[in-house]
């Protein structure tokens, strides 16, 4: 397979993993479960990934990580929202 | 910054982001906030990430997402134990 086109498959697949999450906490304004050190460090990772990305200029990699960065981010709105 | 200490850095971050979510997860036994298909597209994902990895010849990408998919394999074996 060309390797870009593997890329964008990849990215895409890492940048939408958290959109159901996403999806399951709104609905069921219920974040007890998720752990708020992994959406810190994960948010500081992607953001890396970013940059790395630009270094590399590798645009599979610069465009899934931004997404994620922005859904992780939401998810991290939403936990402060819903924590009890 | 040289870009294979930033995607080093950037690997270990979000390779190690759901280590926190693993030990939560084992510690209370309880998974009802996580999203199962979170977890598969997620898994799928990083899998792709470890083969354009190899296509690039890029240790920092081949390594921290090898990882990720060694941890998010944890976390699905424990959402099966835990899940009611």
């Amino acid at each position: 397979m060309n390797e870009n086109i593997l890329g964008i498959i990849a990215g895409v697949l890492t940048s939408i993993s958290m959109i159901p999450q996403l999806i399951k906490v709104i609905k069921e304004k219920n974040v007890d479960d998720i752990s708020l050190v992994m959406l810190l460090v994960l948010i500081s990772g992607l953001s890396l990934w970013v940059w790395y990305g630009f270094k590399k200029d590798e645009l599979p990699i610069i465009l899934s990580n931004a997404f994620a960065v922005l859904v992780n981010i939401s998810l991290l709105v939403s936990y402060m929202i819903y924590k009890k």
